[in-house]
């Protein structure tokens, strides 16, 4: 961590500047390129290298799903990835599964709906979610938890996430959504479905009617030599599903929703979410909708890479520590909101802020492991006094202690008055060294937007119709989750989705 | 008006089913259709039905103003509009002209810069705005104004639009964009431009490499009757111009972008604003940016229909006059606001607001044809006393003539303590009977998306290359105006860009 005065002007303008803050909101995009022909649909091969019933793009947890159920439909299945790594972005993930009416939830006297699901799902989108799809994913919720159990995956707490009414992450026991893709791998290929590493899709195959019979890929490829492997051509009798993820590493394709979001913004996502797929969809008529909610992650820290451990802190913390803005010791947002409203927060403040929890709200939250990752890599720092803590960040330290005292009044009686964060029941005071601390600024998580589908999983063109042949889920698709996605619904989304997705695609003519 | 007690939690809860308000927010989409083949580019003909340079589909500001570059460029123009009237929207709208350092402005003391113009956008716009976009229309916003002098058009007044730093609305001596849209005819014919009616734009043809070259077009065609006319091929040797406006009043549209804009909202802009040729682009990979940020418009009466009298009365009092909630006879947003903060301040008290303005300040700054209008169709009432317009409207008199009071002082001290709304120098206290009002609920009135191009007004394909021989201007542009759009830029921004498109198309290869 930086003792650098991060309340000087000056460095907090070069902050700015290498977060693409300055940059970014006044800087040109450079959209003037050469005139290039547009690539249409691939031409009808006259022969096929591959053929099979349903073609999969993507081994996250909507593909795998999607897999399993074509399968289990007695669809012949091909899963591709473009990466050598399966598992994209879902083995990054937390593990946190969001169901609402669990038996884990009502055996820790949870009361929880879907239809509370659901409204916490409206609210945070600000009530631009699909309705038939909110509803879809959150009345389906305890049967993707189940599903997943069912298949060997293990969940053993319950979790809290900003922008929910009530706790109900259900979070595996690796910490890790790589608990639940090595299940699914696992029973994807027991029955029979063939996964494919380092093959890119290029371009979708269409009939002179509009159906999807194909694709165009590039096998042996190697992420990102665009030249790399050789091309083949790919029959689906059945459908091609799309579960290829978001677009928060794909710069240029982020800037064309919001230009703002320059190189200088860096993401929590593996390298290969770079949207391609879901391009490669519009290229043939698909619709994309809301794609300029892209959602930035409040709780990544400027002192790791990537997405880090000190996620996981803050998810487990709010609720019990605080957040403070180092430039004047005091709190400035809730710690319970969503994902928007404290990354709009932070950004506002123009630094990083800094989150807080003593060693008993710590030690009784946070996952050992999880912890002592963020400790070693030096993005979590422990403190033997409250004073030892604000010095380090150059905070106010009578402010900052008079902050702390006034929160942990909140906590004994259970009500913010100052910002009405919520405060669990098994809350204390931050009273017990060391306190830990950590510094929030931050990065590009999630992309809301995506392909447009109905209920069924398929995907509607511009024409609003279905297209044939073509099915979605997961992070690929847009409308789920409206202007904020809200932290584990992306695995019951996934789940959900990718299933229905998979049992349409095995049952299309 | 209505003098039904519109505090009545009942009559509350008709007027938001009325709405939509509540339907919307909860209702279904129905997205499942029949399966249907979609349809792909149109094959390149036989024979073509016409041959020109430029093929420009609108009428309205920005294709008028494409066609007169065109042929200024000595290309063979055609300009195709699927309605029997000719400019669209164009003829609807106010005629204010934002231009920014004018020698009007200067004329009454106005300091203002293009740079001014572009940060007042880029708020507004949330920082959406492509930067070099929303540059482009104001630093060319002086030269728009002048163009359109040059061709016959007479501004004789600066007006205030909300959300702007200054007054920069030139407006129309017509006090509507007929008066500048008759002249843009009157050029584009003169110059040999052609210009046909009822022929809609039904898909655009493409040559393998990509390269737009024509459209499918239907001749004779009888809105809204998809089977009317007859199927034609129009040849552009160089280029399309696609002029043709937003899909404010395209419902199944506007719902894949925003769920919640039922067809009980209503819209205005006129019935053909649908939005086909957008999705027609779409079709061949034109990508589409910022689609589900769709303005209502704060000032529409639910008195009177479609744009109507009262917008103008409103814009006209904003800075001068009072907004008040009947519920409580208060102000409750500052008058001055941008349109999206003002229509959801209204959309959140769940029934139309009240527009207050006295003789004097109606009368100096309303255009009389415009009050006449509004009072002979009732949306706009005379009151002898604040009390009778209380009574009028249930509101709690003593609270609503307080109110009166306060923002009076306000206005005398030039500085309202409440809610920072802006207050123009020649604003008088609101003492002078008789006493104007309106209600006020907002209306569906531009799409802020809309296709992508770049500064050139070449359409970008989801590729994220520019297609050749494919350009767009105006309402079918997204990424000008970012979140929101502020009143007045409509018309520069379609003046700047249709020229550009115009010369550009004509100069295509």
């Amino acid at each position: 961590m930086s003792n650098k005065p991060i309340n000087d002007p000056q460095s907090r303008r070069q902050f700015l500047k290498s977060t693409g803050m300055v940059v970014g909101a006044l800087g040109g995009m450079a959209l003037s390129r050469p005139a290039q022909a547009v690539p249409i649909p691939a031409p009808i091969p006259q022969q096929w290298d591959t053929t099979v019933d349903v073609l999969i793009v993507g081994t996250g947890f909507a593909g795998l799903a999607a897999a399993i159920e074509a399968r289990n439909a007695q669809a012949e299945v091909l899963v591709i990835d473009k990466m050598p790594l399966l598992g994209g972005n879902s083995v990054l993930n937390g593990g946190d599964l969001a169901a609402a009416g669990s038996k884990m939830q009502q055996e820790i006297g949870i009361e929880d709906s879907p239809e509370l699901m659901y409204q916490d799902m409206l609210k945070a989108g600000s009530g631009l979610n699909y309705p038939e799809l909110a509803r879809t994913v959150a009345e389906h919720s305890v049967e993707a938890l189940e599903w997943a159990q069912s298949i060997g995956a293990q969940f053993n707490v319950v979790n809290y996430h900003g922008g929910h009414s009530v706790k109900r992450a259900h979070q595996l026991v690796q910490r890790s959504g790589s608990g639940l893709i090595i299940k699914q791998q696992q029973k994807a290929r027991e029955q029979g479905a063939v996964i494919e590493q380092r093959a890119k899709l290029l371009r979708l195959i269409v009939e002179p009617d509009g159906r999807v019979i194909g694709a165009e890929v590039r096998r042996r490829y190697k992420f990102p030599d665009e030249n790399s492997g050789e091309i083949a051509y790919i029959r689906a009798r059945k459908g091609v599903v799309l579960a290829s993820g978001g677009f928060s590493q794909g710069v240029a394709m982020r800037q064309m929703y919001d230009p703002r979001l320059t190189d200088a913004f860096t993401s929590t996502n593996h390298p290969g979410a770079t949207g391609e797929a879901i391009m490669a969809a519009c290229m043939i008529g698909a619709l994309d909708t809301q794609m300029d909610w892209i959602q930035l992650g409040p709780w990544t820290s400027p002192d790791e890479n990537g997405f880090g451990y000190v996620p996981q802190f803050v998810e487990r913390v709010v609720g019990y520590g605080l957040m403070v803005d180092p430039a004047t010791g005091k709190r400035f947002f809730k710690e319970t909101g969503n994902r928007k409203e404290r990354a709009d927060a932070i950004i506002q403040l123009g630094h990083p802020a800094i989150i807080i929890a003593d060693k008993t709200n710590t030690l009784n939250m946070v996952d050992p492991g999880q912890r002592e990752g963020a400790l070693k890599n030096g993005s979590l720092k422990p403190y033997d006094s409250l004073e030892a803590l604000a010095k380090a960040y150059d905070m106010p330290v009578d402010a900052f202690v008079a902050q702390v005292n006034r929160w942990n009044e909140f906590v004994s009686r259970r009500n913010d008055a100052d910002l009405g964060c919520m405060i669990f029941k098994d809350a204390v005071p931050n009273v017990t060294p060391p306190f830990y601390a950590a510094r929030l600024w931050p990065r590009v998580h999630h992309t809301m937007g995506g392909l447009a589908i109905n209920k069924d999983a398929q995907v509607i063109g511009f024409d609003l119709k279905p297209i044939p042949g073509l099915y979605a889920a997961g992070e690929t698709v847009g409308g789920v989750h409206g202007a904020v996605r809200l932290g584990s619904v992306a695995m019951t989304d996934c789940i959900v989705f990718g299933r229905i997705a998979g049992k349409n695609a095995a049952a299309s003519a």
